[in-house]
C-alpha cells in the first residue's frame, strides 16, 4: 500500500495514527505531496482524488482510497477486528455520530478559518481554497467561534466518560485529537476552564500510536512561524 | 425504536429509504418535527441532538443516534447482513468515500445554495440556518455552481458502473438521491446532457424502497410554490 500525504497536516495524521493503532506502518509506503505548492489541485493528483485533498490511499492493485473515514473503515476492517470504528451495531452507531461531529463541529470549522480568516498556507494554495470575495473573512471568523463551541462540547463529553465515543478509544478520539492540532497550527487556543478536554488530549497524546507520530505534527505551526 | 424526523426532507428521506430497504419500517414510530418553526433549534430537541438536525433515531432504552451515516451504520448491521454500508473492508471504503463525495459534493452543497442563496424555509428556521452578513448571497451561489459540479461528477460515475460505489445498491446512492430530491427542492436543474446520472435516478426511484417512499418526497418544493 501507498499513502499519498505530507507528514505534520491533520487528515494525514489522522490515517498515521491509524496505520499505528493497527499495527500497519511496515505495509506502507508514504508518498510526500506538496500541498504548499497545491501539487493536490493538479491533474496528476486530481485523477487520484477528484477532491483534491489528502491523504490518499493508494493499493497495490491500483485502486485509489480517499476520505479519512473510509480510509479508516478500510484499513481498520482488514483483520476482522475493528477496534477504531467499533464491532456491535450501536458501536458504530456512537462511533460514527462522535466522528462527525468532531469532523464538522471542530476540524472542518478550524479548516474554514484557517483558509479564510488567515493568510492560510500561502498565494498557491489560497487561489484553490478561498478565493477573494466580499464575505470571506466574515465567513472565516464565524467558524473559529463554531470551532471554540465545538472544543466546549467535547469538554462535557469526555468530562463523563474517558474517550470520545465511550470507554474505548476509536476513529472520533483520532478526529478530535487532529481538530485540536490544527486549532493550535491556526491559532485557536483551547479555553483554559475547558479542563476535561485538555485532560483528555493530554491522556491521548501519550498513547503510543500517537506519541509515535508526534514529533510531525507540527509542520503548520513551523510555517505559520516562517511568515506563510 | 423511534425516528425523530419530517416526512418529505431530504435527510429524513436518507433514513426511511434505509429503514425500507432493512424491513424495519414496522419497527419504529415516527415522531414529526415542527422543522418550519424551527423546532429542532429548541432546548428540547438539541437535548435529543446538539447539533439541531433531523433526524434523530431514539432506542427503546432512550439512547440517541443522530447523523445519518451514524443512523445507517446502526440500522444495516443490525442483522450482521451490511448490504448498505459493505460487508469487505475494501467494499466498506469504497461506500462511505463515495457517501462522503455525494454528501460534499451534492447534497450539502444544495443546502448552502438554499439556505444562503434563496429565502430557504422561511424566516424562523433561517435565523439558525443564515443570519445576515455581506457575502451571503455569494457564498450561496458559489454551492449551486458546486452542486452542479457534483451531478457532472457522478455522471461519469454511473456512466460506467450501476450504482454509485459499483455494482450494488448502497449507502452512497442514498446520499446521492437525497442530493438530487434537495436539488430539486432548491431549483438547481440536473443539466440535460448528464444522460447516466438522469438514468440511474430514474432507476433508483423505481427501487421498492425508494417508491415506497415517494409521496412523501415533495415537501420542500410545495413550501417553495407557497413562497416560503
Amino acid at each position: 500500500m501507498k499513502i499519498h500525504d505530507r507528514a505534520g497536516f491533520p487528515n494525514p495524521a489522522r490515517i498515521r495514527i491509524v496505520l499505528a493503532e493497527k499495527g500497519l506502518d511496515a505495509d506502507v509506503e508514504f508518498v510526500s505531496v506538496d500541498l504548499i505548492g497545491a501539487e493536490h489541485k493538479q491533474p496528476d493528483f486530481l485523477a487520484k482524488n477528484p477532491s483534491g485533498v489528502l491523504p490518499v490511499l493508494e493499493l497495490d492493485d491500483g485502486t485509489f482510497l480517499s476520505e479519512s473515514t473510509a480510509i479508516t473503515e478500510y484499513l481498520d476492517n482488514l483483520d476482522g477486528n475493528p477496534t477504531l470504528t467499533g464491532k456491535t451495531p450501536l458501536e458504530k452507531g456512537r462511533i460514527h455520530m462522535m466522528q462527525r461531529r468532531a469532523e464538522e463541529g471542530l476540524l472542518d470549522a478550524v479548516g474554514i478559518y484557517f483558509h479564510h480568516a488567515t493568510p492560510g498556507l500561502g498565494a498557491d494554495l489560497q487561489a484553490y481554497k478561498s478565493p477573494e470575495w466580499a464575505g470571506r473573512k466574515e465567513w472565516g471568523e464565524r467558524h473559529r467561534d463554531k470551532a471554540v463551541s465545538g472544543m466546549r462540547y467535547f469538554d462535557g463529553i469526555v468530562r463523563d466518560q474517558p474517550f470520545v465515543a465511550g470507554e474505548r478509544f476509536s476513529m472520533a478520539d483520532i478526529t478530535l485529537f487532529a481538530g485540536l492540532m490544527f486549532a493550535d497550527a491556526a491559532g485557536i487556543v483551547i479555553p483554559d476552564d475547558l479542563t476535561s478536554l485538555l485532560m483528555w488530549r493530554a491522556a491521548v497524546a501519550e498513547l503510543p500510536s500517537v506519541k509515535h507520530r508526534s514529533g510531525q505534527t507540527f509542520e503548520i505551526g513551523d510555517l505559520r512561524r516562517l511568515g506563510f
